[in-house]
């Protein structure tokens, strides 16, 4: 049985994830990793495959390489997309899967043991949606000379400044939502249904352009009209486009699981003065927090920027205002670890990638108008081409 | 400031899920939950959206309405998808996002204790995804007094009986499947780009029909060629399909959260021996689980005629092969209770319904054809009217 692997980026690249990654460990005084972040997997090891809804993880020994380990059905996938020997790929039977008697933890337990690392410091993900509170419960009664310490955002953290390679993932992922907002601006009109538009938005992120083709975003179009677009994270009905109302698109470009967010919004009419004066504040907030965007500033000087202008505007928005992106699996195209809000002093640096998501919900209605960019020594590499702008079909 | 709500099942639908829902907390011995799965939310308020990615969640206390609980930006979603008074919909600040200082856990528990439940026997859900070891940790210290049990699945239970109302969306989502494989069937050939056919797949998926259009389902398209058909869950790559090679299109229509799933090959060109000799021990086999599939049966009937006549045909399958279905969420899109594999003695009632997943996943090459159904007192409802054939297109 041979299964060709293809490998998305070079043996040299997880060389150096790896090792960027037990040097953390060391740091952090931990001899074992127990990953379970899909994002970190494939980040380490190439692994892609939509199967993170059952258990599954990747060991990082400090002194030898990973184990993938996970349902049998999905070990030739484990084969098949990552740069690990089949002897370090570990599957377990599905009789573990959705039983209430076994829990797969008791088998990477018996693993972990067998390995002779059951009394090592091992770290885990305790806060992360595939480390579920009984996994953990498992995991911790059946490790009893281990200790378990929080390692959530270790890897995250490692993955913050990209390399070219995965820059270059990350600018089709750009051109992809370059083409989904366009196709947005060419066919939205009132009456036509919702989904039908959202159709075509999924359609073309897909298909992508004729040179590449598009990946799942970790998070569907957002797609908020009128009082809806109060709301932060509604997706979409079968309703008709209204006249006289505005919709965010909050919709991400997706190449090889990397992500690039841009959310643009969409007047059918003529908008209200409340909207143009919320996109003048928008814009020149926008304008003055690229302008802190830069390396050697932090995450905070950028969000203060954006907020000290919004102010002026007399608009007080207190959620975060954006967040590192790159490789991501669903529930959350973010990269989990800075955000850019008053008192995260992360000092920016050369490479680092982030959304500056200055979405603003109001009582009733919303606008957002967002970039992604590349933190670069001087003003930041902005990833999309789409205009920044309200954009009005009357 | 008015949010109209437009609920999508009556108040009295409602009002008997929550009905059920206490019944079984009081046979627990529960006197308040703590529900975090997306899809239990959605069943017992209506509630709707890609919030799920931070903390959110219903407390549902045995003597009084359900209080939903999330991030401040969320709250607005709340007032518009559920049947929830304003009074009952209960923000959190935003700097408990993804922060190291603060867990959003920590004003669920503030609130749990200000209604004064700090002392009661409460349920969590142990094994979700949106339930994390860290969560779990922090209310289990910020509620010293209460006993906290395991209450995984004990809402999912109580959906597994389909009302008429519920079965109406399925069958439209069964509509919006046979759509999605109709088109499949007419537009795939060799060298086109598997991408290029996947837009095509997600395009017709959420456009649905003249009458409805369709939702996002809760796992995107699973469509493995040749080798990568012997591994389960690998989604796509922007490389032409090829001629001589078998592939499955693992994919479901959704409308308003409802999931109908269904699996069809296509083999381009002239199916070898061992494809066909497959696809015969799979329908003979499929048939029997058909026949066993009727009220008063158990889950395990199911599955043991199927794999019975698999066996006799040389095939051992160990996996399970199948699981009930309904409202679901990222990033699945199973019921989370039953199983159809040897060993569950869940009886089958009418109106359950299931997703019979017969597929075969052998060392080079898979196979998947199945079907989604309604159990009655008789032959089951098949819920979908795509052909029940691997498709050859030559």
């Amino acid at each position: 049985m041979t299964h060709e692997t293809e490998l998305r980026f070079t043996r040299e690249d997880y060389a150096r994830r790896l090792a960027k990654t037990k040097t953390a460990m060391q740091a952090a005084g931990l001899d074992l990793l127990v990953i379970v972040d899909p994002s970190n997997m494939n980040w380490l090891t190439g692994y892609d495959g939509w199967s993170f809804y059952v258990h599954q993880g990747l060991l990082v020994p400090i002194d030898d390489d990973p184990i993938w380990w996970g349902r049998g059905m999905d070990a030739n996938g484990a084969r098949l997309t990552t740069w690990l020997p089949d002897d370090r790929i570990i599957p377990y039977v599905d009789h573990y899967v959705m039983s209430t008697e076994r829990h797969a933890m008791q088998d990477l337990a018996r693993i972990v043991r067998e390995q002779g690392w059951g009394s090592r410091r091992i770290g885990v993900e305790m806060e992360n949606y595939y480390y579920t509170a009984k996994a953990h419960a498992v995991l911790a009664a059946d490790l009893p000379d281990a200790r378990l310490h929080d390692a959530t955002a270790l890897v995250n953290w490692q993955r913050a400044v990209k390399s070219e390679a995965e820059l270059t993932c990350m600018r089709r992922a750009a051109a992809i939502v370059d083409a989904m907002h366009a196709r947005i601006r060419e066919i939205v009109e009132p009456g036509m249904r919702k989904n039908d538009l959202v159709a075509e938005i999924q359609r073309t992120a897909i298909a992508g352009t004729p040179d590449f083709g598009g990946d799942y975003a970790a998070i569907v179009p957002m797609v908020a009209s009128g009082v809806e677009a109060s709301a932060a994270h509604l997706t979409w009905t079968d309703k008709p486009m209204r006249a006289d109302e505005g919709t965010f698109y909050e919709i991400a470009g997706c190449y090889q699981r990397y992500h690039v967010p841009l959310c643009r919004t969409v007047y059918l009419g003529k908008p209200p003065q409340h909207f143009l004066d919320a996109e003048k504040a928008l814009q020149e907030g926008m304008a003055a927090g690229l302008e802190a965007a830069r390396a050697g500033n932090t995450c905070e000087d950028v969000a203060n920027a954006f907020f000290a202008v919004l102010r002026t505007h007399g608009i007080v928005k207190d959620s975060r205002t954006g967040y590192p992106i790159g490789v991501s699996y669903p529930p959350d195209w973010g990269e989990r670890t800075m955000s850019l809000r008053p008192g995260d002093r992360t000092e920016l640096e050369p490479n680092m990638t982030f959304h500056f998501m200055t979405g603003l919900w109001m009582d009733t209605w919303g606008l957002e108008i967002t970039e992604s960019l590349v933190i670069r020594d001087g003003a930041p590499e902005i990833l999309c081409n789409t205009p920044r702008e309200l954009v009005v079909k009357p």
